[in-house]
């Protein structure tokens, strides 16, 4: 590392629960091996260059607290400092991956050209970086929101040439994400929705969109691009109905037109609730759509309506997060992104750490306690037990396909059914914090 | 009409906006034509059995205020007053048709047997009033929900007896439903959802759901019913979360399981806005799914957390429906039920007609608007305009599907874009005000 | 005890943290001491009448799952069951204290001189009960809010016939009240709002909801009740806004109407997050206005808008409930009220007894944690810290009122201020997760 | 005028409801009396400088997309555009006064002495204007939630460095106001509240915020300043708590501290519903508090949970604020001013006219519409009825405080109450929309 930035901050290293040092893990222990996997490989965490490296805590009543420049004076100076920032970071809190937008990197030229000339010129710096330290990226994307030119979308911009330019851009970031051996790239339609139906062509904007993905599937494929494709969904903001409303929503688009081969669902949890599911449901609803790729680590303040992105620290969340995933074969191609953000208030470079070493900690007791609740084995087995009725008998049947309602209303009119067993909620619930804080 | 149940109540009249008398329609007059058909054509009102005949006004906090015995006093008298009370106010109200579950129209009996004998029995008498008076059935539904056995499901539930229970109930509700005339079959998936992740296998309880519906389709379309099956969405009421959330997630489930050639969706305005839309989406998400079906037409309050059917009153709400529903060419199957109750507080027999007719002048006033919105047709050209761009040039070549990144990277380099046009939300927002309130 | 009525399941022992026995406490260890005070006396439980012994589970759209006749007939002889089975929840639980409403305790009769007359008999049953058992009442309320002629409000009904009859009531409560020892008397204003501002004066109606308290606390005193009154708050359920929407409105009211003396508030968990505050956000509102009274034990659900009334399993809760709690000086009057009931799913006399277990554990680690919470002393340390300006200087001239805005202002003049320190928001999260998991 | 910056845009003229011409008022006729007044008199409308003259369309995902600068360059340059600009929309569109904050009218210094010294120049170029063109100041307030130094607060900042500034830049505020002959001074808590509780001394900062606002009314009065000073509630945006939270809580805070002669409440519209109630309910609760104050003109979005702002085009909403406007006496120092912004994708100067021409068309119908509610009578006849059991008998009894509980015992043990009349909400709404449609 040439010149260290985040001075008098070591290396973090694991200390245990007992530790009180707050520049420790006291769970994450990356080399651990938890259900025959390094909890680093279990848990795959990346860095987001967005929140980390660019974002200075502007809210809608505030302008920035804290300083990102890293002393640079410079554009190019600059995106190299966040570079330098990023890795130090990565090295110090033991992260493998990192996560990034396009203009994250570097920012935006006056022309198209001059812009993706500058990421060329800075993905050579990172990809420089990843190979003195290993750390990889996790998955790409393109911010096509920002610009005031999005302003009523990219993909579905009511204007041809911005969705020829939303297309160009989107082009760029596949290839740095390849050429930065990314298995992810990411659609997040941040403008993509509507303000007021109104002004609106709901079908031809989802036309458009499907249009502008199958061309990014194809292009992708045709340059060596192998991982997969997310979209991510977000139900109301910075819209008032974004397209990718949830899960669901998503699934049905993707099916709708043919992309659910190439697409699977970056899942944040922030958005999960913000749509009104828990993070766990949206986690399920992918996995049950064969869609379960990758997840957004953070968390949101269930009584406020906006998307705070906050360091994960609920044991809880992680928790069951983390056991959706181990029953979904873990992860493939994707990860856990950080896409959270030190509070406002909290803007000094320790703040960094301390956030980073939270967030970590939490999902990594999440992957212990979801590893010892599977092992407890209690809550499994009364989930295979309670469906047991469709193992044989007439519950067979109705799985087989072999009967249908005349053969259904036979067999009611001569049994009467008795109720079905308790659900037993608050025992489980007792199980799960029984396991939680069984020490 | 054998007896008169709601005495002093006069039919209800035309008598136009100027009218102060309260017990007349101000905007809903059946036979007037707009847009090429009578409104009652286009509104397709049903009068709802549940809230109408039978609910009293219980809530969680307090038991009925309202008698609906209709001074009958054994099982079979009370279901014939019912019947008689639904066709007087069908009458009195110029409604053309009426929705029902099962349970509505006679009480469970304390066997499949008895309970099927008792709807044969009513049903008759049904039948025989809608002879009498030309009225029709809109469609029937099965109640899966109310009875304990079916606390975890009907569809879903994890024990199989209950899945044939619920089979064989629905085969008889479909039943009634073809032998009424109704052109359509409801599911409301009241208790087909989860109340906890920790019990509950969400796949496999999917996957039940569409075996049962399959059953039903099969059956259905073996007895004559040639009319559409629905689904309601609700998203989470009673359960923590109905699989059924909203209309797109509805969709997703239809796609999977091959099921979207029979079902259509059944848009209630106060599902809707439960699950964090406008009721003017749903209608236009599922014109998009190309699965618009019928409307449960009533509203929620948007500061209160489940689902108070009142009678609508919005007329902007209203307004935006029929403009929804006439671009979606209208009803076919499909209606406008009055899935609405009258307040707790308004408990008279009175009531329920003030109840009525506030709804009915809602949407005959809103057809109205909407057709004169349409008529005016600024926000319909401003639409237009605004997606010209994909008519010529770069943007119909997208639309084509006969170009890609590359050469919209290319067209990119070329010209950097223009700011789009402005989205005049405002702009829009007064015209649909001026039309509203031009007299 | 007569007649064990739940049988094979025993009194319930504390078998620590490690104990896989599903009938056993982890955490509930009634007389060890934790900050110099036995666990039982920290948390002061109570047993709900209501939902415990009354409630079967019916909800909007089902009728009961359990059965709660406890083998009973008659009227009074129920009465006398919940009575036993009451008696003997609290023995096999340890749980002290009970909660009633007066309609809890027996059936309402025919007239007031009926209901009157079942309330004094059940009364002198269960005071005879009591000082077999020692078990205590925490404190009584009146139901003005299930029966119909409560429909419109008690205190603020537009008719003064139901004032008279609401006050008459809780005339009575207030007797058993007493004669049962209660400390503490309960106003939720179940009904006390309005349900649209088309037919209400809001002015009017708190005048003489503040005339009826004014009634209760002058005869309360001159019966001997020398207890608290308290205000629950609850925000939008069963009516469309209810006056008591949350602690602050509530101190508000009793300010206005000088009934501030009399009366503290009874915060539930679950009303203030249907409010949109945290739990502990209401805790510390009525310790800062002086009004720290009594707990209803419970927890909702963030993403359902109604009152849930679950059993309480969340530690973080409970835990800064617990600190607020100790933090305020402890409960005088009040307690740890579980106002919580079984799901409907969770049918069966065990599932009572895992809920309450579920509970009372929560509770109690939540109270350990907060002891370990205050012995790490980090958090007090870092509060106390942050306002340490305030001591001297400039900050303590501020906080004795010796100056004003032109000091300030030639202060400030002369000193550009630093960005104060950060908030180390996510620092003192870890804080809580490391105590809360460190064993 | 000396030039004019919005070009091509005429004044805007009253045209009636049947004009087609989008630069037109349809209802809003600024000297046509209205129940003896002129209709500018009633509605007191103001310009907001904010959102106006200042915000670009910034949101949390994306830069600005309109233009502010009105082509000036430098610092004071700007300010004076700034204020040509509103001068000649509040011409064009007959707006009266204008509201502003300190920095909207020119930007801070690098000092205070600097700051200060920007606004002496700034608010002689205003004052100077106002002369010329009669139009007036209807409240200043003071940003002190912008800059990085109030992040943890101003008058509740852990930092009495920071107490001291903000109470320094108030005091100049003031001032200002005072001199532009403001009757109003608004205190919007912006960051008074707090992240977590975690890092929070609750009672020490309200303890605070009151001693700022004691100093605030005894510099003001020192000045001569003779208008209401407002609290201006919002729940919970950009902290994760806002003490201000709602008028009542608002309420409550004044009354404890004593404040409640100089202060009364600056409702907005788009608070009300963030914080769970409507924009009636507030205005109700201001009035019944004695404390209706002013107003914040706008509306949000009921699915979205932040402060969208937008500009009102509900004209229910505009009709029932009026109607309390009218029962609470009217404005006395308060008005209706336009906390909106035109949408992000409104960003022409064009939209900024077609916004305001909404917003107050809106609320002249609104203004139009209550008249005529009250002109008819219907509702505010049947509340007068709904309570006259108060004007008699025991009602009367009740009302003049003579009796307790034991003479309503025995008044309700000798009379069973009947069940109390109808609330007849649906009647009621029906009114409401055939006054409103009545054309
Ligand atoms: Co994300
Ligand atoms: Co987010
Ligand atoms: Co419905
Ligand atoms: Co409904
Ligand atoms: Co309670
Ligand atoms: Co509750
Ligand atoms: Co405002
Ligand atoms: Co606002």
């Amino acid at each position: 590392m040439m010149k260290e930035l985040f001075k008098g901050i070591p290396k973090i290293a694991y200390e245990g629960a007992k530790s009180k040092n707050m520049l420790a893990f006291k769970y994450f222990n990356p080399d651990e091996v938890i259900l025959d996997k390094p909890m680093r490989e279990h848990l795959k965490f990346a860095l987001s260059w967005w929140h980390t490296l660019c974002a200075e805590g502007a809210d809608m009543f505030g302008v920035g607290t804290a300083d990102k420049t890293f002393g640079a004076e410079d554009v190019m100076g600059h995106a190299k400092a966040k570079v330098d920032a990023g890795f130090e970071l990565m090295e110090k809190l033991s992260i493998d991956y990192f996560c990034f937008h396009d203009v994250d990197l570097v920012a935006e030229g006056a022309t198209l050209a001059e812009s993706n000339a500058r990421l060329d010129e800075i993905s050579d710096y990172v990809l420089d970086k990843m190979k003195q330290t290993g750390k990889k990226c996790l998955w790409g994307t393109c911010n096509a929101f920002s610009n005031p030119r999005f302003m009523h979308g990219a993909g579905t911009s009511p204007d041809a040439d911005i969705f020829a330019y939303a297309a160009a851009k989107i082009k760029k970031a596949l290839e740095i994400t390849v050429k930065l051996g990314g298995n992810g790239y990411v659609f997040w339609g941040g403008r993509e929705g509507y303000e007021t139906l109104l002004n609106t062509d709901v079908k031809f904007e989802l036309d458009n969109m499907a249009r502008l993905m199958k061309m990014a599937v194809e292009y992708g494929r045709s340059i060596g691009f192998t991982g997969d494709f997310y979209i991510e969904p977000k139900p109301k903001e910075p819209t008032k109905h974004q397209y990718d409303f949830d899960t669901a929503t998503a699934c049905n688009f993707l099916k709708t037109y043919g992309l659910d081969k190439d697409f699977k669902i970056n899942i944040e949890a922030n958005h999960a609730t913000l749509a009104g599911h828990t993070f766990q449901h949206e986690l399920r609803v992918a996995a049950v759509n064969g869609a379960f790729g990758s997840i957004d680590a953070n968390q949101g303040d269930m009584l406020l309506g906006w998307d705070t992105d906050q360091f994960p620290t609920n044991i809880y969340d992680a928790m069951m997060c983390m056991y959706e995933v181990i029953k979904a074969g873990g992860f493939t191609n994707g990860g856990l992104n950080f896409d959270a953000k030190a509070r406002r208030g909290s803007y000094t470079m320790e703040d960094i750490f301390y956030s980073y070493i939270a967030g970590m900690d939490t999902f990594a007791l999440g992957l212990r306690k979801a590893a010892e609740l599977i092992a407890d084995g209690r809550v499994d087995e009364f989930v295979k037990e309670r469906y047991s009725s469709y193992q044989t008998g007439i519950g067979a049947e109705i799985v087989a396909g072999k009967i249908g309602f005349q053969e259904l209303e036979a067999y009611s009119l001569k049994k009467e059914p008795s109720l079905p067993k308790s659900g037993r909620q608050e025992y489980l619930e007792s199980i799960v914090n029984n396991v939680l804080f069984q020490g």
